[in-house]
């Protein structure tokens, strides 16, 4: 039998790097978790062991540090396209590069001093190739919310394995995880990503929910119609279950007041809103 | 060989409570993660396997469900109190209740739609015998704070295996652990929680740092000096060790600007603060 | 602007099954974590909260407890594609079903008491369509392996921020995530999955390694020629760097034997290796 | 108010060390998670910041490296004893010395290939101070055990609140924590470990249980009859309920063979067994 290498690519995950930068007594923070990954002429070092053509993934972590140090952090996205665009330079095996960015947020409690924001996490993946194409996603994650009513369940399908009883007020609530593409690359994205995350929210918020599809679907709707610079959301909202708890074997009712917040196991709603003109999303979801 | 039981206790851990309040349009929501810890006159069970003196583990966390809607949930330590005493009841072979509850804080973002605040957890272990001795600790863990200067660490002892060098300017960063003995068991836990937290925020950026022992005594200080409701602070901090990258190589300086953040080895430091005429703890700290 | 609804599906995940059978005081024990996903005609659900379509994920929870008891768990893949084949029935909106399960590993202790195996945990991706397309992949996850030697690390390509010095003998250890593509849907899928890990294991421990890509390779390699049964292996694996110790500050060389085992960054090496002949993968790695 | 330090330490946690023995082509691998706390005259450090007194946690994990490639490293409680010693040396600050150490267990694969045995933790605890008081306690963590049968529950204290029901046929699953204390310092710490294992795994698959107590009991009450070098046991067993699935409204029975795994809330019990002539603990189990 015949075999041979399909896809592959390598690079150096959790590069932790914080950068400072001093306005006189004033201090700014950025607090990276860093990935990046090669792909591209790989052939030899898979079959033969012949590193020539790799660039140690060392050095990938060293250029990370030395463009904070050079260039600064910006946005994410606008750090990630600075590396990815290096690491697709000339004379190098490397084809493509994918970056990928968490931001971890602080907030400020003193003129040098932060409190970490423990909340989402802000996200972005680049891809760039040695042809010039480039994608640019951008996203949060561990966003974690819940509507305490304004939310319904019922006229679902029943077959013979179904037991749940059709509710009109439930607790809902889940961590957002949502990326979003931009159409091009460049722009302002920090605001370009406050504005997306407030959809998320008022969208979260403000439906009326019969099913946590419909409102994924909003979520991702309301960012779409609100940033024309983004055509297409994906959503990941695992569904964490609140069981109202049943308190009337010790006499006493349970009208939405106490209730069980469960781990596992979950429901798990995954979906996509697109702009109809959207262009082809090419490898930037990969 | 004879052998005997030595200490011992049982409960319920990871009772997962939700409760919302609801004022019209408004809702309020408490969210709780509580253990129950009983001992007592436990020997037969250990010994022979006979139950009689065992309230299960199950009915516990029916019990901490049933408060819930009974009583509601006020300051966690009054939810904690409240158990701990009735655990303790008349007839029952229960002579030890410990409870420790955590609490999730939530920010408002609607009428009933709500944003976890991912930052810090409240907590508080309270106990309460047959005796009628009562202790009541609070706190909070995994408040992580970073200062970007004002801290320093030389002259230090120095033996066969010290490589480190003194530093005059360096980030300092921990994930607070702090635990905070009432004197009493009454009184106003909210104001008190808030205005301890603050103690310990505005000590660790308002301390010019010569170690992080320094700054652990500032915070528990502060604390103590702020609270008379307190008697003895305990903390843990872990030092989160971010090393200034040798950008060198590169034909760069790094003037405390790029910092790799650290996951292990970490330093730990561990200590109390106490008013001189604090009362014996007790088994406040068990 | 005109947006539509992308790429979605829904499941339940996280469903904790345990399925023991009796042969008279002997057990048997079966230890599972399901994850089911269906897609089809959700249109109206995402649009307009309509859940006519939509079997809940509640029902798919308990599909997959009373499956356990009326077909009994065999090996896992037969497992999935009896779940998957179920899910994808007449008269419903689903027209794709999607089943993953990871089986945890016990070690007999007596004729019913069993000590888990807390290595490397076996997984499976089965996928099923209304037009009687199925893929099988099959898997391990968490397998962690080291050589003490027989690993170098030279002759790779050198930038301006490469500072690595080459090595001919270094630690080479690895978490493998490995997952393999069937070409059909039945066979003996228990005796597939040992004489995969075996490969894995010897592959990894048998090749003198040049470069973590080439044992990457190897490893797939190896797989594909003794398991004629599959077309294509999928590898991911993470460099658990092992920095060798400086101790020549204590007057201490340092041959080879004392070394820090690194958290983060980490090298990550991802690749697949396939038949010449593979069949198109379709849906099957998603 | 007048306040003061009360008790302290300080130290290095985390420190990862694979420490590799060379017999010719027969390798040999430790892979430990050492923690080194010491305390002493910590006063000037936390009321001053005067570090006269400390010992860098830096030096500490300079000193853990060090001295595995000098001394090696045997048993954990033998380098946790060298350690500890040499930290409470002549001319320092340091009263005390608490080393911690886990041990990660590896199967052979090879003459130097190894695969990572993903089961229980080996642990111990070392203390030692200037008066040469010394404290050895070994144990286990993550040792996970579940008997299909031979478990019963019943006979239990009922209240207002109880609604569980009585069983006498149920699976018993706990990962066991398990700590012991020696009589004295030496001995061989290996064969010691082994027996105490092997008393903790028959005596839970050899006890018919009527609670979780009684196999507590039996698994303590084994390792003491067994290793006349202990004196104390100290066991924590979380009750990893497995829930039987009422399938009855699906028209099928469950006599005990299919059961959800659950996550929280669990049972913890928690108890100590001691020989009656055990000597003081002292600092041991600090």
């Amino acid at each position: 039998m015949t075999v041979k290498l399909g896809h592959n690519r390598y690079g150096k995950a959790g590069v932790r790097l914080v950068r400072v930068v001093r306005e006189g007594p004033v201090h700014h923070l950025k607090d990276l978790n860093v990935a990046t990954a090669l792909s591209g002429d790989m052939e030899a070092v898979h079959l033969t062991g012949d590193n020539a053509a790799v660039l140690p993934t060392d050095s990938q972590k060293n250029t990370v540090q030395a463009f904070a140090r050079k260039h600064g952090v910006g946005e994410i996205e606008e750090f990630a396209l600075l590396l990815a665009r290096h690491f697709v330079g000339a004379g190098r095996a490397v084809h493509h590069a994918r970056v990928e960015i968490e931001e971890y947020g602080w907030r400020r409690g003193g003129p040098h001093s932060f409190v970490r924001d423990g909340g989402e996490v802000r996200t972005c993946v680049v891809h760039h190739d040695r042809d010039g194409r480039t994608t640019v996603v951008s996203g949060l994650k561990d966003l974690v919310l819940l509507n305490t009513t304004g939310s319904e369940f019922h006229g679902f399908a029943v077959d013979e394995y179904t037991t749940l009883q059709p509710t009109t007020d439930r607790i809902l609530a889940t961590a957002v995880t949502a990326r979003w593409r931009h159409l091009g690359e460049s722009g302002d994205h920090a605001a370009s990503y406050e504005r997306a995350r407030s959809c998320l929210l008022e969208a979260f918020a403000g439906t009326h929910s019969l099913s946590l599809q419909q409102t994924l679907y909003a979520m991702g709707e309301r960012v779409l119609t609100s940033c024309p610079e983004l055509c297409e959301v994906r959503l990941a909202l695992p569904n964490r279950h609140h069981f109202l708890v049943d308190l009337s074997p010790f006499g006493l009712d349970n009208d939405n007041e106490v209730y069980h917040a469960a781990d596992r196991p979950y429901g798990l709603i995954e979906g996509g809103v697109l702009r109809e003109d959207a262009p082809d999303a090419g490898f930037a979801w990969e």
